[in-house]
């Protein structure tokens, strides 16, 4: 194989889509699966997701959640309780119909999401106030069949993530959580994948159906596109009432319990991909990278080669030591340059040159793969500047990528502009909107574009409904989105 | 409630399989759920399985190994390719035949096990001996529809578990990797979760369908009877073949891989429960307790209230700050008495009581949940005796178990003692055997027992096979079994 076979042949700019692909599955993130629709998540891919629970976990923890699993399979009967926000799924729920050679009585669904099958435990759990808060979060995998084309951790029919399922005594209560876990996956997602992310909430067409109301954290991709990133919503009693998650309050007194749900899924790990990428391939931010440095040996004599592959070693304990993920790469059947290209192409974001006379001069070189930057430092100052290169690498990102969410973020006058921009560049569309659901739908039917986010805080309005020109009350979000 | 619609109703040794359902339930380590066969995993018990999974995954990370997910649902053309392996699971699989209201094309099993979904990946992944060995682990569930009553954690229609799947070069490879694994779950069994095991391997008729031999880890529940804790296989080539995993050589030939798969499953959690519990509950050995100690403040007027509580506040910050898990129970609406005997059901190792008198003296009361033993110590040598006090009862349960083991292995001269034994007592039958699987199968008629693993190292015999009389060739561990 050449390295033409084995790098990226497309460009970001030209084609996002085939890039996107080719990123995933070169950089052996994951794989197409023998099941349709299905796909792999390889080692390097899963140690992102490892990564992303070694954040939250903790923090969930801390803040008086805990973990707990709910079965895979739902019966039919408890799926009707709540036929309202079911509905939504039905036509992607996986109905198991037989074991072995039988047909079952009932027919069971793979869970598409576990609100029906937990709220029927927690109906029997609960019983007074002193139940309350309940707060627990599942880490498992759910299933929705996705008809059409299938996008590795965007679009396919089964994806791991986290559900958090929380009961209260009252909707204060339940508003709370939502906005703590909303600002738990800001941190998560600005902090440690280093994607800027605007917080708002969805509008009654976008929002959860099982849902009082939805907030979300939305982002732009590389292309102009918006995904969404993570939501967390305040289920009123829509649930309680359907499931009976009743309590004897402090009153005294029998209430319906007030819930919250929240979660994120591996598609982080497809963000991080479109929005950090480039035209080699991966681009990791140092705290999502399952390695923060490569260091590559190089030597041209054998001479040079156990001095040289020594103080590979010695780097490696060094980093080691200092808790940075390192690996060293003494492959003998490969050349630096192969070995170079490979590293990029997977995104590592720090590559270490060891070579005969960097040995000799007691320095390293390093090389940064946002910017390609090469920087010769003194091998004492090693792991100083490691960790402030390493620091360095995950701001440029966050910054690079809150510059490019800045230029496309516009604030739109009129829907002539709404339509140019979206066509030019995409983006967000920031336009004044009357609140009716009508004109939402227009402008869904006639561009693509779609409420993401409504601003948490009241904003200004600066003109009419961009769609029908009555008066506005509220500002809006758009954009085209995954 | 009353206590004793809490507690434990029924005596370990009087009603077994009711006290240990009771157990599991009322220590909330898991719950029936509305799918008939499945169980829900519960906080207490989802923790244990977080500590198991926090002792194996860094040890098969540290042994080269690395995490990845197939997908839950396999085609089944894929498992046809394998029908010999597959049909021991036939009549267990759940098949999803449609998705909505649309019937799919092909059926789908829910995976049973992810021999066929992951070998098929590996053979477009390895064309080369430099792509071996590739080892990877894989955290899910798995679905085997259970007809018989439901057991939690024992006999459910879905558990979780980590299946390991290696590709190897050769038989040798293959082997070092399924001791390396096997001796590694002996750590995991013996020392985290105090439960004695004897190693072995399975006969022809008892081995996984599709391995050329499994090993297996062997223990007596509190009944007599035997539970496989884990196993570890050899695959030969048993699924390359069909499969197509084939690399090219050193000997720049091409070779059919060879294979290892190996895993353990909460049923750990069922046998910690059924080893160590009594009749008051469960009992955790420290090192899989998710809280090793809980602190009781007693006192019965306001002023000893605060320097009571005061107390129990610096005793769990000295405790956290000696990374001991535990909790300070300060809940008002309780009294100690109530407190004493949840945490006696729910098993936590030690008891820290502090009441007025104690906080007079500088002394704090420890109380072992393993031998009921009170001990007044100083607080100032607190945190020395705690960790020493949970060493100890790491070490007793440990010992106690194995001396239960000892009782219950058997040196059976023929089978009239075989099958007296098994009546009295149960437990393990070591008794010599001819090899001949008619024997093997006409104990099972006639008495239950199955041979649960014949021991690694060949032992000496010492008298003609326990059944039919002619001359044996090795030793076997009987035992009726979960």
């Amino acid at each position: 194989m050449s390295v033409k076979d084995v790098g990226i042949t497309v460009s970001k700019d030209k084609d996002f889509s085939e890039w996107y692909t080719q990123v995933i599955l070169k950089a052996e993130l994951a794989d197409y699966s023998a099941a349709k629709g299905f796909m792999v998540l390889r080692p390097n891919g899963y140690e992102m997701w490892e990564k992303i629970r070694e954040f939250i976990d903790p923090r969930i923890k801390k803040t008086g959640h805990r973990n707990a699993y709910f079965p895979l399979l739902i019966p039919e009967s408890l799926i009707k309780k709540e036929a309202e926000h079911f509905a939504g799924f039905t036509p992607e729920v996986f109905w198991v119909t037989h074991t072995g050679n039988n047909e079952i009585g009932e027919r069971l669904a793979t869970r598409p999401t576990s609100e029906t099958i937990a709220y029927h435990s927690y109906a029997k759990w609960i019983q007074s106030w002193r139940n309350l808060p309940l707060l627990l979060n599942f880490w498992n995998s759910v299933l929705r069949a996705e008809i059409t084309g299938t996008k590795p951790f965007i679009r396919t029919s089964e994806f791991l993530w986290q559900e958090g399922h929380t009961v209260h005594e009252n909707k204060e209560d339940a508003d709370k959580e939502v906005f703590m876990i909303l600002n738990l996956y800001r941190e998560l997602i600005e902090d440690i994948l280093a994607i800027p992310v605007i917080l708002g909430k969805k509008t009654e067409q976008e929002k959860f159906v099982g849902a009082l109301y939805t907030t979300t954290l939305e982002a732009i991709m590389g292309d102009g596109k918006a995904l969404q990133m993570g939501t967390s919503h305040n289920l009123g009693q829509n649930f309680s009432i359907p499931f009976g998650i009743k309590y004897l309050g402090r009153d005294e007194k029998e209430h319906f319990a007030w819930q919250a749900s929240w979660g994120v899924s591996w598609r982080l790990i497809g963000a991080v991909v479109m929005v950090h990428g480039d035209d080699k391939g991966l681009v990791l931010p140092p705290k999502i990278a399952p390695i923060q440095v490569v260091i590559v040996p190089i030597f041209f004599s054998d001479d040079d080669k156990k001095n040289v592959n020594n103080m590979a070693i010695e780097v490696q304990e060094k980093l080691e030591k200092a808790k940075i993920a390192c690996f060293n790469d003494s492959r003998e059947q490969f050349t630096p340059g192969w070995k170079f290209n490979e590293w990029e192409l997977k995104g590592i974001p720090l590559r270490i040159e060891i070579g005969p006379r960097d040995f000799r001069e007691g320095k390293v070189i390093l090389v940064r793969r946002d910017t390609n930057e090469k920087l010769s430092i003194k091998y004492e100052e090693l792991i100083d500047n490691v960790n402030s290169t390493l620091e360095q690498i995950q701001k440029n990102l966050f910054d690079k990528a809150k510059k490019f969410l800045n230029e496309h973020t516009e604030k739109i006058q009129n829907y002539d502009q709404f339509k140019n921009v979206l066509i030019e560049k995409g983006g967000f569309l920031k336009a004044c909107w009357c609140s009716k659901q009508e004109c939402e739908d227009q402008i869904k039917d006639e561009t693509g574009a779609t409420i993401r986010a409504i601003p948490l805080e009241e904003e200004p309005i600066w003109s009419n409904c961009v769609y029908c020109g009555n008066r506005s009350n509220q500002v809006a979000y758009f954009a085209r989105a995954y």
